[in-house]
């Protein structure tokens, strides 16, 4: 199975570097230094030890410190980045006039000591090219991303099994994670910038669903512990409790986004309604995120239905509430574009985005879904095909 | 048992943010903005939604997007960084005139919008003063790197029972994470800086040992996917071959490292030498390890012993050679000091290092150990107490 290694093919790399070069030249950059992991492995297909040097001819050279298996480009191994210039000179290449760096994403240190390296040159930020180049997938990516909810699918048809009554919500979830695991993904929660961190996702049941959470994620959680604050925290599964399992699939890296409800006895009308509104908030925002549809309209639509419901005050939490509906998905788990209300991103064919309108009820915990889509011209394509409905656990 | 919770105590957080005030009047700084997780962890005593700012009297005001639950300092609730001033002012506190920020670690674009937040200041780096901080371990801190230590040793105990011929490496890892897991660790492999990346830790048999990486970790390993190229291949587990186990503790988020070397059937004579090797040079680096040595001078008494044994072309790998053979680990794995040959440091009481000698014999795997110690007057106090022998899987 390709996804196994996860190497890109050369053409679609080719196609990455044309792509991000095209849009160098729209905004008027001689060269991206690339030197953060998750757009190395854009570019590169495989993290590598140094820099890629995209030049706006669409050339790419992997300046390394140490070899790298390269599909594309040329390779030069060098001990630091100050040997840049010389060898793009001894190599008849032109300096940059204007060159870009990942402001967003890169250290302070590093963007500065990246940034004298060519003194002559001015430096803006790379991060938003790279970014938007990334947001729209390629049909290869999308059939990675399709392996890799389907390996999802797979541990998560097995939850049932691994359910035993008196469960905490930790025990629950390392089973989880185990099954993932042996289904095929590498567990590595990648996330853009410094900020958030999860182990493998989370899972949350009754009120800890509730607990507000230092982290910008959608739902909340008080974690395990004070170093980690989200997530399951070893609450007992108790019966008449949701269960919402959200943990990430990223067979060969690449992200999907899944969340479904399990419940233990039977929940109160209420969860069960808003749960059901979920799906349906799911569906119409499928239904209407064609290409050329503004995220902020989608979010806008999602927010008419809670309130037309009645249910705005649980939607994307409760004591606590997140303010999106959805998130572009990847390499990393935070990509473009967001669903919200603010957003001014329009949906374009080959956009990834995660969509989870969910609601928490205080007493029963978090329910509704979360599900991976590709815009395309008449709709959002789902990728975690998955049965919908609360699930129950006994 | 306090490290479920991990939160510090008061008197713990004071002394941390005391510590580093001193530290920040003795090379001339009036405040410093604390904004990236591991230093707000350390404190703050969990992870906050915004910034601590610590000004040079020892006062902390953590400045926050979200309400946190906190033990010391004062909380002021802002939506952006730019009302910092304006609440400073109206509290009756000077403006700094000169600033650290976390040059080495905080994104370029962070640290420019803080940086502009005091346009008249001038702003340095507070990287150093905060790492050299949390490179001295308290009484406390050491008691939680030691329920650490233990939980992994407890799920280190249970390996021989994990394994069943025919397993890949990949499998048994899966089922060594979900011991770790149930022992009580989060999970979490938290690193400084971006470009380390690991799921839970190594798991490396046969060859494999000897995949250079591009991560600048001690070991190699091709990993499971482009996306992750470190570790664990999906290789078969075969008799006559090592198999190294490097699984990260963090229980309460404090990190503590311990390898030991597990086989198949016999490993051949030249692999358990290079095995003893490396438990000989972890106990010389242990005695001769107290406060007052000289990091640089351990890292070349590792080198005399190896090349006395004529193993130095199996010394932190093979193909690929690491500079060194030990690190600093506490709240992250890679933390000061550092053993190697141009470090300048020198050992302190409360120094936690994890030290590990290992060597790549081809055609068997990696072997030695790796133990997680406290710096004392005396040498170095061992965390990671678990036996060093070669241990046996079947």
């Amino acid at each position: 199975m390709t996804i196994e290694r996860g190497y890109a093919p050369a053409v679609e790399l080719r196609d990455r570097v044309g792509r991000t070069a095209a849009a160098m030249r729209r905004k008027g950059l001689d060269a991206i230094i690339v030197s953060t992991n998750a757009n190395l492995l854009y570019v590169a297909g495989t993290i590598i030890n140094g820099y890629a040097y995209i030049a706006r001819d669409g050339e790419v050279t992997f300046f390394v410190r140490r070899p790298a298996p390269l599909l594309i480009g040329e390779m030069a191994l060098i001990r630091k980045p100050e040997e840049i210039p010389q060898w793009l000179q001894s190599h008849g290449k032109p300096l940059p006039s204007t060159f870009g760096l990942e402001y967003d994403i890169e250290s302070y240190s590093t963007v500065v000591r990246l940034a004298n390296i060519f003194p002559q040159s001015s430096h803006v930020s790379a991060s938003d090219i790279l970014a938007a180049e990334r947001a729209v997938k390629s049909r290869w990516e999308i059939e990675q991303l399709r392996a890799s909810a389907a390996i999802q699918a797979c541990a998560y048809s097995k939850i049932p099994k691994l359910y035993r009554p008196g469960m905490t919500d930790v025990e629950l979830q390392i089973e989880v994670e185990r099954e993932l695991r042996r289904a095929g993904t590498i567990g590595l929660f990648r996330m853009r910038g410094g900020q958030l961190e999860m182990y493998m996702g989370s899972l949350l049941t009754g009120d800890n669903a509730d607990e507000p959470s230092a982290y910008d994620f959608a739902m909340g959680g008080a974690g395990q512990s004070a170093a980690l604050p989200v997530g399951a925290d070893g609450s007992a599964i108790k019966s008449g409790q949701a269960v919402m399992i959200d943990l990430g699939g990223n067979a060969g890296g690449w992200m999907t986004d899944m969340t479904r409800t399990y419940s233990v006895g039977a929940l109160p009308q209420q969860a069960i309604d808003a749960h059901n509104l979920s799906i349906e908030i799911a569906h119409a925002i499928a239904r209407r995120g064609h290409a050329g549809a503004a995220a902020a309209e989608l979010y806008d639509m999602a927010i008419a239905m809670v309130e037309k419901a009645g249910f705005a005050p649980y939607f994307m939490g409760h004591r606590q509430q997140a303010s999106f509906v959805g998130h572009g998905i990847g390499l990393e788990v935070n990509e473009l574009p967001v669903l919200h209300h603010r957003s001014k991103e329009i949906l374009q064919v080959g956009n990834v985005i995660a969509v989870e309108p969910k609601f928490v009820i205080p007493g029963v915990g978090a329910v509704g879904i979360e599900n991976t889509y590709v815009v395309t011209d008449r709709g959002l394509d789902n990728l975690t095909v998955f049965p919908e409905d609360l699930i129950q656990l006994d």
